[in-house]
């Protein structure tokens, strides 16, 4: 008998294997008083202890293969730093000696504070980082109860899907080399590490499937489906064979998108379209390319700013600013701080208490231009890199014409005064809006006067126009990218900015998701950013698309007023 | 020398009169631990001060004049419930058995964490009733401390400005009968216990004005200015002369506004709007009525849920559904359940964690269509109380056509349910829906092929779309009704219930503000929903208004792509 099991699809692809477990082996975590002559002796045991987990983790770092994406090893390299943050070390010792306990039981204090700070972030992505905490502190409570968690040694080099309750990057490192096929895991979501590292490996995952370790047997054969989620045990020859079909025409389709490297992103009916890269670290910069994204479409400055006590000074920002912009090739937007005034737990600023709704909280430019040092400092170096390429400064956020004009403002003091410093400063640098809250969307005809470029941020577009938070669990069913709002907003948007002759990105998840490339074509977007590991397959519905019919269907979509008749008139764009 | 100082302006009027501060006898709660015999002594000591305070405000309660606000009884109440709670009296009771504490110290244990719960509560109004426990907290812990905070004793029968700190409603009752001419507090805004309270008396006051008791000296005369928030301190004869003219002004306009009592709001060429009320409490109608509103637009039915440990049942519902229908002769439109999951805190129903951001959380009817049980004896209880007037059902919170479906379904299937036990059901039941989601308003052409009627909340649509949560400190100064943003909403919405033939009504606070009439007019509203206070106000606007002109007028606002030029257009309004 087979049996269906349905989780969140985080990463595509069809995996055939047998069934590996990975157990948790969950860390019970004893408590017990030190005699005062016991402490010292507990403090070196922990230092020795956060030193072994570092070598463990160094070990695997070196063991990454060339030419892995370079947001793999910063997962690694993240688990460092924090590895080597005062704020782990000093806490723990701190609790040891104040409360005469045990390193184990002090560790968990410090890393049950720190949870804390990051579930209340409200930036889906960081909020994330909670799990790097969880990781980093459980390697070390691993070295000090000597519970070293086995991976499945393989003997054989048949492919295998691990099952887990949660995957570390590391562990997901030392899998991806040897023959995992795919990951299941109880926990986590779209946004989880596992997720985030399997669609870059190109493994396909699942995550929220709860209890799977339970209902399936080691060694069992299954069939999973990362796209739709779903996993299929003991699978019977019909099924066997539907799948097989199925990935043999995946993987023709892929070795197909290889071969669009290097072509450009032109319609059937010879539209141009560009493809862009969303990233986040220099070495990300390289798999750009190779993917064929011809630019960088959004660069993520906040990594610079998170999990430290101090802020980033001018020189460590030029420096990195410089990195990136001298390793990519064609343009590069840059956004500016995009943290809210929550997030800057670790800068030792303190903005009162911790808004009711940090989401509708002084974030992003409404923090910069209350903290003008804060923004100075990086626009300044970032106009000093500007001097190494192509940039556009993308300002977060934006909900009306003032906020605008006051950064631009800002900028451009900030350009006299490094000329005046003799500073070398590229001649053009555009300065654009992210088009994330519906005000922007709406007041685009406004707007469109006085900016640059726009990038439509879909992600926080679609929240804020619902009224909803994604990462709530209660309401993300909510979240619908197909809701009539939304397309009215992009497509104001896209007119305004085609009116007020500057160009329009999009860099939202949308973008990257090839069930909306032709809805977006037709709604008349023409440069999208994405993850560079979709670049491919969004330049081969670009290639294949008629963008004249599709913008005269999408007329159709967009005055309709009967919800399901523009339903079935967007799925027909893909008919 | 004269001192200009600057504050909140929430209660409009001018005042002339010499300063009476208020001192706030800060509480100096003692803590010091119980030997095992003196507990149960402890604990009659409480409930005797308990027992006291409710005397204190019973005595309060009687000596309201007859023809105030119901509201302000309401305030009395509130706290008379919360004296007879029993969450207040067995936590303290349970603190001075468990801890062995005093009294004073268990109170405030008690107390904090009261607070902790209504601080976390997302909406505005809701929020401030934290002031309620507060207040009701604070007298019980005078009574123990045997520190009774005193009134001004006034011998003469001089008018005085009234200055503290904050002032608990039993005070501002038994100052509104001793000649108070206007109140000044040091914390506080608009939704603050005294604004409300002063608005409904119909004082000036002035809130947030930080330092007043400092920089004020006691008898010192002032002016001051509650619509401005301006108060100059040792005014000379020129401001004097400027600021008793500007009252005899005032005077006159609202010894105007009562003769419009009775008259209908008909512009200068002939459009007839529709006034209405939001209200809260039975009380409230009368006193709608009385003020010439011609049924209420808006009523809550959040009360019902508040301050107790379980949910209401059908019957209590009922008899309050009832009892309020009868009371308002014409229409009323009641709102469901407004309330997120969080505030459910005392209902002992949880649904996990806290949400990060809970205005874009499980709220409203996002809630009610998640617990069908609780939103079926809401709507159990509103079709039984049909049969007592003409209500209107309006569903918070909608953002997309499937929630108003599913929830109007479910009415459906309560009426069938009703009239098949026998229940008597008024034939014509409109249900609509509160647009306060960006969403809802850029789908009204959609959701008006549904709807029977639409009512704009501008509270939560403006902190919506501009991504603001105005509760929060840092960010309100982007609350801004005249948002270009805010104004294609409203227009969309309005033109799209017009074009389904539907009626569109106006219940946030806009609607009550007389500096928006002329704009809300051109924009193509003519239903209004607004405190019972400002009715006659906005009713003098109307009637002084030629619509069409502005009609023509909004159109070039609409149209305008230059911030200054549409506010230019805006100002030229009332020109």
């Amino acid at each position: 008998m087979s049996l269906w099991l349905s989780g969140i699809g985080v990463s595509r692809g069809i995996a055939i294997a047998r069934v590996q477990k990975l157990h948790a082996g969950d860390l019970d975590i004893p408590e017990h008083s030190l005699e005062p002559d016991d402490i010292e002796g507990e403090v070196v045991r922990f230092i020795g202890a956060q030193r072994r987990a570092r070598e463990q983790l160094h070990e695997v770092r070196e063991k990454i293969p060339s030419g892995t994406p370079g947001e793999i090893t910063a997962f690694i390299d993240t688990h460092l730093l924090m590895l080597e943050d005062r704020s782990i070390t000093d806490t723990t010792l701190a609790h040891i000696r104040n409360q005469h306990i045990n390193a184990e039981a002090a560790l968990r204090q410090t890393r049950d504070a720190l949870i804390a700070v990051f579930e209340q972030m409200d930036d889906a992505y960081l909020r994330t980082r909670r799990d790097d905490v969880d990781h980093v502190c459980a390697r070390i409570l691993r070295v000090l109860l000597r519970s070293e968690r086995q991976l499945p040694a393989k003997a054989d080099n048949e492919p295998f899907v691990l099952v887990a309750d949660d995957i570390t990057p590391a562990d997901i490192i030392i899998l991806a080399q040897q023959h995992v096929a795919a990951f299941v895991t109880e926990y986590g979501g779209p946004l989880s590490h596992t997720a985030i590292l399997a669609r870059s490996l190109g493994i396909p995952a699942i995550a929220g499937l709860r209890d799977a370790r339970r209902l399936l047997r080691e060694g069992e054969p299954v069939i999973l489906d990362g796209e739709a989620g779903h996993l299929l045990a003991a699978p019977d020859e019909i099924a066997l064979e539907f799948y097989r079909a199925k990935q043999r025409a995946q993987a023709q389709y892929r070795a197909g998108l290889v071969r669009l490297k290097g072509r450009d992103a032109v319609s059937r009916d010879g539209l141009r379209a560009k493809l862009l890269a969303n990233i986040e670290l220099p070495e990300d910069a390289k798999v750009a390319e190779e993917n064929g994204a011809e630019g960088v479409g959004l660069y993520r400055t906040e990594f610079l700013y998170m999990n430290r006590k101090d802020l980033p000074d001018e020189e460590e920002q030029f420096d990195a600013y410089a990195r990136i912009v001298s390793a990519v090739a064609g343009p590069i937007t840059i956004r500016t701080l995009d943290l809210g005034a929550d997030k800057q737990v670790d800068s030792g600023r303190s903005h009162g208490p911790t808004p009711n709704n940090p989401a509708l909280g002084l974030r992003a430019i409404r923090l910069c231009l209350k903290e003008p040092e804060l923004f100075r400092t990086q626009v300044r170096a970032l106009l000093r890199a500007s001097k190494y390429g192509r940039i556009n400064i993308m300002l977060p956020m934006i909900s009306n014409l003032q906020e605008f004009r006051q950064a631009r403002a800002a900028i451009d003091t900030v350009r006299h005064e490094l000329i005046g410093e003799g500073h070398e400063i590229a001649d053009q640098i555009p300065v654009g809006a992210m088009i994330e809250v519906p005000a922007a969307a709406l007041a685009a005809p406004m707007l469109a006067r006085h900016c640059d470029f726009f990038s439509i941020g879909t992600n926080d577009l679609i929240q804020y126009t619902l009224a909803i938070d994604r990462v709530d669990d209660e309401v993300n069913y909510l979240y619908d990218p197909l809701h009539p709002a939304v397309l009215q907003l992009i497509s104001r948007t896209i007119e305004s900015g085609s009116r007020g002759g500057i160009p329009v990105a999009m860099c939202g998840e949308m973008a990257g998701d090839p069930r909306y490339t032709r809805l977006l074509l037709g709604l008349g977007l023409t440069e999208f950013s994405m993850h560079p590991a979709s670049v491919l397959e969004i330049k081969r519905m670009i290639m294949d698309a008629d963008v004249g019919a599709l913008r005269h269907a999408v007329q159709g979509i967009l005055a309709s007023t009967d919800l399901q008749e523009m339903r079935d008139r967007i799925a027909a764009l893909d008919a």
